[in-house]
């Protein structure tokens, strides 16, 4: 049986960067120890290392006027190094889409001055309309896929002050202006790799000012002068992060990855709005490409829902605790015949179930 | 031609941790998907977390009154993640014994009053006599191993102040009486797994007095209150740290890698002082277990002894660039054939060179 895991992260990952990883796990490149053996000063581990950025530039147009970090831990790390290494005396605007942007802007408060404005409305859309004129922030912080709800914000807000977005749940999923960016952060674990490895796109001009108590680990400058190996990077993170990287290449690249990522969220929404069986409430354009949220007509199923999933292949599309329902995550991983199983699977389950409630 | 690695780290894995792990990779436990494809809140996930978890307490006889943490990054992360965890408004004394533990004291005094003492003396040795009454401190701070001189503290410092070891390069390498610390911590890609996972282990009553600016994924608090769940923890690595726990149960604990580990140091260092051709500096009561350092007696041989090493398969033999010369590391997962094979290299490299010398 194939299995399709829709985990919104840790995610799937591409099945054949998870084969070659499998093959050269214990003996990297004939060197007879593995990858992440290998010290990150190595000339071996260093040019893992550099293709790494040097894919991920070509991928996204990172000009060169950014540094591109490759950081312990996850995004939540950055709510805190953020406001740390740009915030100074100033004062920042962050925009609440959902529950990744709320808890952000939480953490930045620990930090100095934050305006807090929710741009959600009734019936899961986003007024945009709401931001207000942001020439005395020094900086505005956004999240433009929100993983709980599934809600998306594909329209990069027009602001005066540098504009920082949260991409751990859509980096490399659709094309990005980068230019138009302050920084630019993501946990690897849904569009990129393993747990435990944050990037970070960061102008070089706002290098330079993080707070004094910036713990090291998560000062922008010091990491950006030396490449990321002011301490031991998560290395085995990195090198398959790169190979990521590479197989987004091979496909085609990002443009590529934003048709195909279209498609599957386009079938999946076209399935669920011409059934009376399940919904989505999103507003149609807010709905996010990557996590598609939706909830049977009658939460008792749900259990049943689920089993049945699983005993099918199709695992984890348990929605979030805090909202329950389900939740298909379709990263760039996720290859369309996984989704056209979901859909099938739901077919099934809707005329089964549905027969049952008239009979 | 078998090759054993002497890198200091991120360093050699058991070899049989690696292969069970390359087997799995893509399929853990039939779920197939691996275990980094594994939500962190799912049940599967949940059960290696919580087994690695116990295995570490068993493996070090950790009191019910310790929270055992594991958390993102490395030990660097820690530096910050003490103070700003312990200090409050009170002095920390930091005991100075190599690199590392310099490095922890100068990060340290970015969140507080540090008292930092040097007991490093001429000829390599330390004098723990001039360790003061410490009754004032909050703590004090020292690292039982330095990797970068192969400097060795056995002794736990008879301290009043809570006491806080920075075991990266050391830990489950020899017994160690947990009770006598307040707190532990070590990077884990040494001793345990991969680069970007760092253990803390810590007596339950000194939670709850983090720094209010203390950042979320360092704040022990947290991390204990949600079972190192609070964000996505480095699941790779966790899970690969506890196969290490497993194979260490495996061999006999830790009790068993102490003697093989006495064993391997002492045939190195046995070897080096019987040699006019290599040398070791440390005084004989300081010298590591862990990270074995000698001089060539010509320094202009350092090049080639490296290179027809790498040839003889013993990899990454370079000593920290701050010092020069060699260095192997022969941590845990090192067999006692790999010493073997080093001290045949040596010993045929010095006949061979020794002789071109006197031609």
């Amino acid at each position: 049986m194939t299995i399709y895991n829709f985990c919104a992260g840790p995610a799937m990952l591409p099945t054949a960067v998870m084969r070659k990883a499998q093959q050269e796990f214990c003996d990297y490149q004939g060197l007879g120890v593995s990858v992440m053996e290998l010290s990150h000063r190595s000339s071996d581990y260093m040019a893992v290392a550099e293709r790494a950025e040097q894919d991920l530039r070509e991928l996204m147009g990172i000009p060169d006027n950014y540094a591109v970090l490759f950081l312990h831990g996850g995004a939540r790390g950055q709510f805190s190094a953020i406001p740390m290494n740009l915030l100074g005396q100033g004062k920042a605007l962050y925009l609440e889409t959902g529950q990744w942007s709320v808890a952000a802007a939480e953490e930045a408060e620990k930090y100095g001055e934050i305006d807090r404005l929710d741009l959600r409305c009734e019936s899961q859309t986003l007024d945009l309309s709401r931001i207000p004129d942001t020439a005395g922030y020094t900086y505005v912080h956004y999240c433009p896929n929100e993983t709980v709800d599934g809600v998306a914000m594909f329209e990069i807000p027009e602001v005066q002050a540098p504009l920082v977005a949260d991409l751990s749940s859509c980096i490399l999923g659709r094309e990005l202006d980068v230019s138009r960016f302050a920084l630019l952060y993501a946990g690897a674990q849904k569009n990129i790799g393993p747990a435990g490895l944050t990037l970070v796109i960061v102008r070089r001009d706002l290098l330079g000012h993080a707070d004094p108590k910036c713990p090291a680990i998560l000062d922008y400058t010091l990491a950006a002068q030396h490449d990321s190996m002011y301490n031991t990077p998560p290395t085995f993170a990195w090198y398959l992060a790169g190979e990521v990287f590479q197989w987004l290449k091979q496909q085609g690249g990002v443009a590529e990855m934003a048709a195909r990522n279209r498609a599957k969220a386009n079938k999946l929404y076209d399935f669920i709005d011409g059934s009376d069986f399940y919904q989505n409430r999103v507003a149609p354009g807010h709905r996010s490409e990557m996590n598609v949220t939706f909830q049977l007509h009658d939460a008792q199923l749900d259990q049943r829902f689920l089993a049945e999933a699983e005993a099918s292949g199709l695992k984890a599309l348990k929605g979030h605790r805090m909202v329950g329902g389900m939740r298909a995550s379709i990263y760039n991983a996720m290859p369309e015949a996984g989704v056209d199983a979901l859909v099938r699977f739901m077919d099934e389950f809707a005329r089964t179930h549905a027969e049952a409630g008239r009979a």
